[in-house]
C-alpha cells in the first residue's frame, strides 16, 4: 500500500459523466504543453526567490526553531489562545482538527494546553473565552499572529489580551504570556515585540497569509499540541517531488488545476470539497480560503476586466447527504465535486447487536469505517447518475505525513490554477477597501473622506426595512 | 426599539447596485399580485392541514411535554448525546449556538448537561466520544431522534449506544438512558421504542426533518440546556402574523422570497448567508440545508425539466473578510449577500490602551461590539462599490424570541421560493438512491441488483489514480 495521498480522476471524464459535463482526454492532452510550459515558468520564479512557499519545508530552522521554543514552554501552559484571523488561523484550525482528537480540548490528559483560535471580533465569543480563562490566566500563554501588527481584529484582541495580562498579573508577566509571530524586521508587532522584549516567532518574507502554515505560523500552535510537525514536513517535500514534473498526467497538481479549469471553462464554477472525514473537514476551510483569495480576480495579467473565480463550497460528508445532495443532484449542473476519502481511520467501531429488529440486520457486527466509506461511494454513484463529475484524494489514512502532502498539494494546484486563469494568485486588492472603511468607522481620523462617502449607507432608510 | 428583526433591502436595489445587478422596484411590483395568490394558497394549503409545520408554534401540547420530561430528568445527567443527522441534527446545534454560552462544554457550571450532537459515522470522531463518555456512561442521557428509524447513520449509531449501555450499564438500565424521538405510530424505531418500554417524544406528522426544529425534535435538547423555548415559540408565532399578508412589502418572507427569486432569474444563483455574530452561525448551517433540499429540484410541479436551485453558501463575518471577500468582490457576480447582524449583543469587551502605538490608537478603549459592526458595514460598503447586492436581517438582540423569529421566517420565506419556482418544496426524491447505494454496498441483500451496478465504480481504475 502506498503511503502516498492520490488524486482519482475517471469520475471526472466524459466516459463516465457524457461529454456535456465531464472531460475528454484530449481535452487534457490539448493543455499538456501549457502545463509544461507554466511548470517550467515556475521553476524558473522559484529559483529567482519568488516562491518561496515552495521552499518552506525545506527550511530545517524553521522547524528546529519551533521545537527548540516548544520545548521551552512544555510543561507551563494548560491553554493556548491563538491570536490571528484568515490564514493566520486556518492552517492552525486545519492540523489541530485533524490530527489532534476531536475531543482534545474537553480532555483531562493531552499531550499539550488546550487550544483555542479566536479567528474573530464577536463580544459574546471573546467575553466568554476570556471568563473562561480567567481564574487559569498564569497557565495561559497567547500567540499573536499577525505581519504587520495593524489586522484590527487581531491588534484589537491583542491589546485586550495586553490590559488583562497587565492587570491581573503585572507588567513584567507580560512577556511570559505571549508569543508574537510577525514579521522579521518591521511593522507595529515587529515594534511591540522589541519595546516588550517578548518572544517572537516569524511570518516569513514574501509568504501570504494563506500559504503560510507550514512556517511558524502555522507549526507552532502544533508543535505546541504535540502534532509531529517533522512528519508535516516531509510528507510536504515528497509531494514537491511529484508536483516538480512537467508531464501532466504525473503531476496531480496540474492536473487538478487543469481539471478544474476546463470545468470552469464548461460553466461548472463551484467547487465543493467534502471530505469523509471529522478530522479532514477543516481542512476544506483552509482550502476555501486558499482557492477563493487566490483565484477570485477582477483583472487578468494583461489588465482585461475578467472577474473570475471559481467559488469553493465546505460540504461534510456523511452529514450533508442530509442537506445539501438533493441540490447537488437535481439542481443546476454547476459544481465539480472533490471528496476527501480515508482508506484506514485510526479508530473504529463495531456496530452493535439487532436482534429483533431485521431491518437493521445488515449493519450488525459491521465496522463504521466501512459504513462512512460505503456512504462515500453511494452518494458518488448517485452524483454519477446525475451526470455530475466528482474528483476524490484518496487518504491512505490520516497523518502529519498525509495532511502535509495535501497541504502541499493544493498550494501548487493554486499556483496552477492561478497561472491557467492567467491572474496574479498571489495579491488580494479587494481587500483593502472593507478594511479602510472599518479604520473610517471606527473614527480614525486618517479615513475622513472614506467616513463621508460611507454616511449615505451607514444610516438605515426606514422605507426599505420591514 | 423594536424587538422584532427585519429584513433591509435597499442595497439589494437597482438605485445602488446598478439596473444589472440590482432590483428594480417595478420588477417588485410585478411580482406583487403573484405573492397574494400565492398566500391566499398557502392559507388554503395550511387551513386543509397540508403545512403542519405552520401551526408547531400553537401546539402548547409540544412545549408542555417537553418541559414534563426536562423536569423529570432534571440534574440526573451531566452529558446529552443527540443522535440524529439533517434536519435530526441542524435545528439542535443551531439553538444551541445561538442560545447557549460558546463555551458551554468547557464550563463547569451550566444549566444543564453537556451537550454532543453526533450527525455524522465517522469512526474516529465516535471512538473518541465514546472513550471521552466511557467512565460517565451512568449520567449521560441518549436522545436518538429518527422519523422511521431506518437512517443508517442514526441506525448505527443507536445500536453502538445500546449494545454499549448493556454491557456497561445492564439492560434494565436501558430505558433510563435513551430518549426516542419518533414517528408516533409506525416504523422500526417506534418498534423498538414499544418493546424496550423507552421514553419516547414525537416527530410530528407532515413535517420534513428541515422544518422540525420548532418540534420535540429540536426542543427537548435545548430545553435540557436550560433555552426557554417558550420565548423560541412566541417569536414564532409573532413572526407568523407578518407574514399572513399577502402584501408582499409589510410580508418580509414574501419579500425575502421575490427578491432572491428575481436574483436567480438573473442568473445570481448563489446565495451567501453571512451573519456577523459567532452565535448566529450556525443558523445558516440550518437555512444552508433548508434553502438548499427545499429548492434543489430537477422537475416542476408540471413535470418539466428545469434543474432548478440557488446554492446557499455559508460564510462568517468577520471571519470570512479574510477568506471570500476578494472573490465576493472581484470574482463573477453570481451572489446575492444575505447579512445577519445584531444590535446589542449580550456580552461586551472594551479594547484595552495603545499607549505607544499610534498606529493602532483609533481602536483604544472602543467597543468590540462596534468594531464588529463597523466591520459589516464596510464591507457591505466594499461590496456595494463593486456592485454585488446586499440585504440584512437586523436583531435587535439574540434571543430565543428573535431566533424563534428568524426559523419561522425562513421557514415560510422557503415556502414562498418554491411556490415561486413551481416546484415541490417538501420532497427530497434525490436522497433515496445514495441510500440504497449505501444499503447496497454495505452487504443488504435487498439490494443486489443495485449492487451489480455499482460494482463498475466501486473497483478503482489505477490508469486514472495519480
Amino acid at each position: 500500500m502506498t503511503r502516498q495521498i492520490q488524486l482519482y480522476y475517471k469520475n471526472a471524464l466524459s466516459d463516465i459523466v457524457t461529454s456535456e459535463h465531464g472531460i475528454r482526454i484530449d481535452e487534457l492532452t490539448a493543455l499538456s504543453v501549457r502545463i509544461t510550459e507554466i511548470t517550467a515558468d515556475m521553476d524558473r520564479q522559484r529559483k529567482a526567490g519568488k516562491l518561496p512557499y515552495r521552499d518552506l519545508p525545506y527550511q530545517d530552522k524553521i522547524v528546529s526553531n519551533v521545537k527548540a521554543l516548544t520545548h521551552k514552554l512544555a510543561g507551563k501552559f494548560d491553554n493556548l489562545v491563538v491570536l490571528g484571523i484568515g490564514g493566520s488561523a486556518l492552517g492552525n484550525i486545519a492540523l489541530q482538527g485533524a490530527l489532534s482528537r476531536p475531543t482534545y480540548n474537553l480532555q483531562s490528559e493531552r499531550p499539550g494546553p488546550r487550544l483555542f483560535v479566536l479567528d474573530n471580533v464577536d463580544p459574546v465569543q471573546l467575553a466568554d473565552i476570556l471568563d473562561l480563562l480567567a481564574d487559569q490566566l498564569d497557565r495561559t500563554l497567547f500567540n499573536v499572529i499577525s505581519k504587520s501588527g495593524q489586522t484590527s481584529e487581531t491588534a484589537s484582541q491583542f491589546l485586550i489580551v495586553c490590559q488583562l495580562l497587565r492587570e491581573k498579573l503585572g507588567q513584567d508577566k507580560l512577556a511570559d504570556h505571549i508569543v508574537a509571530t510577525t514579521d522579521a524586521k518591521s511593522g507595529t508587532l515587529r515594534g511591540i515585540v522589541e519595546k516588550q522584549r517578548l518572544t517572537s516567532l516569524l511570518v516569513p518574507d514574501g509568504v501570504g497569509g494563506r500559504f503560510s502554515v507550514l512556517s511558524d505560523v502555522g507549526l507552532f500552535s502544533a508543535a505546541m499540541c504535540g502534532i509531529d510537525i517533522e512528519s508535516l514536513m516531509a510528507g510536504a517535500r515528497d509531494m514537491d517531488e511529484r508536483v516538480k514534473t512537467g508531464a501532466l498526467t504525473k503531476n496531480p497538481a496540474a492536473l487538478y488545476a487543469v481539471l478544474q479549469y476546463l470545468f470552469y471553462l464548461k460553466g461548472k464554477k463551484l467547487c465543493v470539497m467534502m471530505p469523509y472525514s471529522y478530522q479532514l473537514k477543516d481542512l476544506a476551510d483552509w482550502f476555501r480560503q486558499l482557492w477563493a483569495e487566490s483565484l477570485g480576480k477582477s483583472h487578468d495579467l494583461s489588465g482585461q476586466l475578467v472577474n473570475v473565480g471559481p467559488t469553493p463550497i465546505k460540504a461534510l460528508g456523511a452529514t450533508d447527504q442530509h442537506s445539501q445532495v438533493q441540490l447537488y443532484r437535481e439542481g443546476p449542473n454547476d459544481k465539480v465535486f472533490t471528496f476527501l476519502a480515508v482508506e484506514n481511520f485510526d479508530r473504529d467501531v463495531t456496530i452493535g447487536s439487532a436482534e429483533g429488529i431485521p431491518e437493521l440486520k445488515y449493519l450488525e457486527k459491521q465496522k463504521m469505517s466501512r459504513l462512512i466509506n460505503s456512504e462515500k461511494l453511494g452518494t458518488e454513484y448517485a452524483l454519477l447518475q446525475s451526470q455530475r463529475p466528482c474528483l476524490t484524494i484518496h487518504f491512505p489514512r490520516v497523518s502529519p505525513y498525509t495532511v502535509g502532502q495535501f497541504i502541499y498539494l493544493f498550494e501548487v494546484a493554486t499556483s496552477y490554477m492561478g497561472q491557467l486563469l492567467n491572474i496574479n494568485t498571489y495579491d488580494q486588492p479587494a481587500v483593502e477597501l472593507g478594511k479602510h472603511a472599518t479604520f473610517a468607522l471606527m473614527g480614525d481620523q486618517n479615513y475622513r473622506d472614506l467616513q463621508r462617502k460611507i454616511q449615505p449607507i451607514s444610516q438605515l432608510d426606514d422605507s426599505f426595512l420591514i
